[in-house]
C-alpha cells in the first residue's frame, strides 16, 4: 500500500458522493491492515460508516487491525447486535488481546453481548498472566485422534476449517494429552488409508501455558513453525500460538528493547499519532535519572578543580576521553544484551565474556592510545605549536587505555548481572553505561594526572 | 532444547562407544537446528561421523542450520556423491545461500556434483543481487491453473507437495502470470466441483525480484502472510518467499540495525564463537572515527580555555550538559530510526516530526532546567555550601534548555536526511549524536557564559 494519503481521500471522497457500491468494492480488494489504517484517518462518523460497508468477515479483522483509540470510537456507536456479530467472528485470542485493552465499562459491553460460547473461550484465554505464552494463544486448532486415517483427517479437516485460525498444522491429542503433531502437507503425501498415528511426529516441542511469550516466540525463529503448541502442567493440549501472532510478539519486544535501549518507557502507539505530552512522560524520568547520575561525574571534576586550574590543557581531554569510554562501553553491552535477547549468552557464560572482552578491550585500549599519541605529538606539537607535554599524552593515553578496558568489562558484565538479578538487561544499555564510565574515565584521568604530573 | 551441553556430551559418547543405532534414534527425535548446534561442538572426524548417521531428509535440513565454517569441514571430507545428495535434497533458495557463502573451489565442487535440474534454478537464484527479494525467494512453490476444480487442485497439490517448500498457499498462473491466490484451507473449504478460478483471491500483494527484501519480508509482519509471490517485470511469477525465510531476514536486519546503532559493523556470526581479533575489527573504525569527532569538541573547549580558567566552576557542569544532552538527542533519534525502519515515518513527515519534538524538547528542557535550578540552589548553595552563583545557575539552565532543543531537533533530523540521502538512517544514532551533541551543548554553554557572565 503505497498511497495510504490516496486511499484515504478516495474513501472520504466516496463516503461524501454517497457511493456506497463503488467503496464495497475498493474495500474487497484491499488488504485488513490497510482499511484499518485508512479508518483511523476519519472523523468518527465517517469511520462507523466506511466499517458498517465492510463484509463481515473482513469486518472483524479490520476491527483487530484498528489502533485501540479507533476501536473505542466505533465501539461507541455499534449497536448490541453489531457487537455480538464481530465478537462472535473474531479469533478468541484477538477476542482477548482486543477485551484487555478497552476500559472496564466497554469491557462489559463487550462481554454481555458475546455469546455463551465466545465468553467461556475468552475467559479462559483472560486468566493467562501477561507476557505468558497462555495469553497470545489461540484456542481455535485441529485436533485429530491417532486412529484416524488420511481421508477421515482430512474430510475432518474439512469440517472444521472454518473456525480453526489455522489448518496447516494439526495436533494428535488422546483424552487431550497432546500425542503428536501432522503437519497438512504430510496428510496430503499419505496414502488414503494410512493412519495418523503410524506417520505424526511424537517429538512435539511444545511450550506451557506459563511460559514467557518471548521464549515461546524464539522458538519460531529457530526452528521455522507455522503454530507451536501450548500444554498445561498434565500435558493436556490447551491451544496453540500461531506464526503470524508470534511475529507480532517478536516485534513488539523488538521495539521494547530499542526503546529501553535508548532510554525511553516502551509504548506500542505510533510515533506520530502519541500526543507531546506521553513522548514526554516516556523520555523524562530517565533524562532525570540519568542527570542525577550525571552531577556525580561533576562532583568528581570539581574534586580535581585545583589540579584542573593548574593545567588548564587537560580539560580539552575529557569530552574525549568520556565519550570514547562511552562508546566502547556502549558496544560491548548491545552485544551481550543482543546475545542474552537471542538465547545465544547466559550468564553461566560470564567468564567466557568477560574473556573476550578483556582481550578485546586490550586490543582497542593500544589501538586508541597509539593513535591519539601520535595524534597529540604530530597534530598538536609540530603542526600546532600547542604546548601539550609529552608527559600530558602519556597521562591522556593511558587513561585512554585504562578507561577503555574499564568500559568494556562494565559493558559487559551488568547486562548478564541485569539478567541473573531479573531484571531486563536491555535497560543496562548506552545511557547507563556513559554515565557509570564517564564517572570512572575521570576518576582514572585525574588519578593518573596527579601521579605522574605531580598535581 | 534446555540442555545442549548435555545433548552434546551424548553424542560424543555414543560416538565413541560406537553406539550408532541408539544415535540414530537420538537424531530422529531432535530438530534440525538443534542437531546442527550440536554438531558444531564436535571435532571435524566426530562431526563428519555422527552427519553420515542422519536420515537422508534431516541430513539436508541439518547441513542448511550449520555455521558456515562447520559446514565447509564437511564438504572437506565427503565424497563426491554424498554432495550430489545433499545438493538435490536441498531447497533451491537454501542452496543458493550456501553456494554463495562457501570459497570459490567449494563452490565449483558443488555445482559440479549437483543434477543439471538443481544446477539451473540455482543459477537462476543467483543472478539476483544481495538484500533483493529475489535473493531470498525459493523456486519451488505450487502453482494452479484457474480452470482446475477443488478436487483436481487437491490431488495436484498431493502429487507436488514433496518438491514444493510450501503448499500451505497457491498461486493461479496462466502463461506464468500471477492471476490470484488460493490458500489450501480455502481449498479444502470449497465444494469438490467448485472452480479455482472463482475462489481465488485476485488481489494478490506481491514484490518483484529486484525489491528490497527488508520491504518484502515488513509485509509478512503487517499481513501476517505464509508466504509472498515474487514477480519479474511482466508479472510473471517467478518464486515465492516463505514466513520461516522472512523471520530470517527480519531478525538479521535487525541485529544489524542494533549493531550500527552500537557504533558496530554488523556481522552474523555468534558472539561467542567469533574471535576476538574479529571483534577488534567490526569495533575500532567507529571507535577511531568517533574519538577524531570528539577531539573538536576538545578544540572548542581550548578556545574557552581563559573562560574555564577564571570560573573553573563551569567545568563541573560539562559532564552533566554533555550526557543530558546525548541521551537528549539519542531518545529522539532511535524513535526516528525506528518510525523509518517500521515503515511509520517517511521523509515527507519531517516538518510533522520536527514539529512533535519541538513540542517535547520545550517540555523536556524546561523540566529538567527547572529540576537543576532547584537543585543548584537548594541542595549545592544551601546544603553544601557552595559558592555558585545565581548567574552561573541560570547560564547551566538556560544551556540545558537549549541543548535539549537542539539535541532533539538533530536527534530526529539527521536519520530522516540519511533515509533521503540514501545512508542507513540507523547510523545516525546514539553514538553519532552524542558526538555532534557534545560540540553545540559546549559551544552553548560558553556562548551563555560569555554573554551572561561577561568572561
Amino acid at each position: 500500500m503505497e498511497d495510504m494519503g490516496e486511499f484515504k481521500e478516495k474513501i472520504s471522497e466516496l463516503l461524501k458522493r454517497k457511493c456506497f457500491v463503488e467503496l464495497r468494492e475498493l474495500f474487497s480488494g484491499t488488504e485488513p491492515p490497510d482499511i484499518a489504517e485508512a479508518l483511523g484517518g476519519l472523523s468518527r462518523e465517517e469511520r462507523a460508516l466506511a466499517y458498517r460497508l465492510l463484509p463481515k468477515e473482513t469486518a472483524a479483522d479490520v476491527f483487530v487491525e484498528m489502533e485501540p483509540e479507533d476501536r473505542e470510537t466505533l465501539v461507541d456507536v455499534f449497536s448490541d447486535r453489531e457487537i455480538k456479530d464481530i465478537m462472535d467472528e473474531l479469533y478468541a485470542d484477538d477476542a482477548a488481546d482486543i477485551v484487555e485493552e478497552m476500559p472496564a465499562n466497554v469491557v462489559q459491553r463487550l462481554l454481555k453481548n458475546a455469546s455463551a460460547d465466545t465468553r467461556k473461550e475468552l475467559n479462559e484465554l483472560l486468566k493467562y498472566p501477561e507476557n505468558s505464552a497462555g495469553s497470545i494463544m489461540t484456542t481455535e486448532y485441529v485436533s485429530l485422534k491417532r486412529d484416524m486415517t488420511a481421508d477421515e483427517a482430512i474430510r475432518y479437516i474439512r469440517e472444521v476449517a472454518l473456525d480453526s485460525e489455522t489448518v496447516y498444522t494439526c495436533y494428535v491429542t488422546q483424552n487431550r494429552r497432546l500425542l503428536g503433531v501432522v503437519s497438512i502437507r504430510e496428510l496430503l503425501l499419505m496414502q488414503d488409508d494410512a493412519v495418523v498415528g503410524d506417520v505424526m511426529n511424537e517429538h512435539v516441542i511444545a511450550v506451557s501455558t506459563g511460559d514467557d511469550r518471548e521464549e515461546a516466540t524464539a522458538l519460531f525463529n529457530r526452528y521455522g513453525f507455522i503454530a507451536l503448541p501450548v500444554v498445561d502442567a498434565e500435558h493436556r493440549l490447551v491451544g496453540i500460538i500461531t506464526v503470524d501472532d508470534a511475529m507480532d510478539v517478536i516485534q513488539e519486544e523488538t521495539e521494547e528493547d530499542f526503546a529501553k535501549m535508548a532510554a525511553i518507557t516502551p509504548s506500542d502507539r505510533p510515533y506520530l499519532r502519541t500526543p507531546a505530552v506521553k513522548i514526554w512522560a516516556s523520555r523524562i524520568p530517565w533524562l532525570l535519572l540519568l542527570m542525577v547520575s550525571a552531577t556525580f561525574t561533576g562532583i568528581i571534576i570539581t574534586g580535581f578543580e585545583n589540579a584542573l586550574a593548574a593545567q588548564v590543557v587537560l580539560t580539552s581531554f575529557i569530552p574525549m576521553l568520556m565519550d570514547t569510554g562511552g562508546n566502547s562501553g556502549s558496544q560491548a553491552s548491545v552485544t551481550v544484551i543482543r546475545g542474552i535477547s537471542l538465547g545465544e549468552i547466559e550468564f553461566r557464560d560470564l567468564f567466557r565474556v568477560v574473556w573476550k572482552e578483556f582481550q578485546v578491550s586490550i586490543l582497542c585500549g593500544v589501538t586508541l592510545a597509539a593513535a591519539t599519541f601520535v595524534k597529540i605529538m604530530l597534530v598538536d606539537r609540530l603542526l600546532m605549536h600547542s604546548p601539550i607535554s609529552p608527559l600530558v599524552a602519556l597521562v591522556v593515553c593511558l587513561t585512554l587505555c585504562l578507561t577503555v578496558f574499564c568500559a568494556k568489562l562494565i559493558g559487559c558484565t551488568l547486562p548478564l548481572l541485569a539478567k541473573k538479578l531479573g531484571f531486563d538487561p536491555a535497560v543496562m544499555a548506552s545511557p547507563f553505561i556513559t554515565t557509570i564510565v564517564d564517572a570512572v574515565s575521570l576518576l582514572v584521568y585525574f588519578g593518573m594526572a596527579t601521579a605522574l604530573l605531580g598535581l
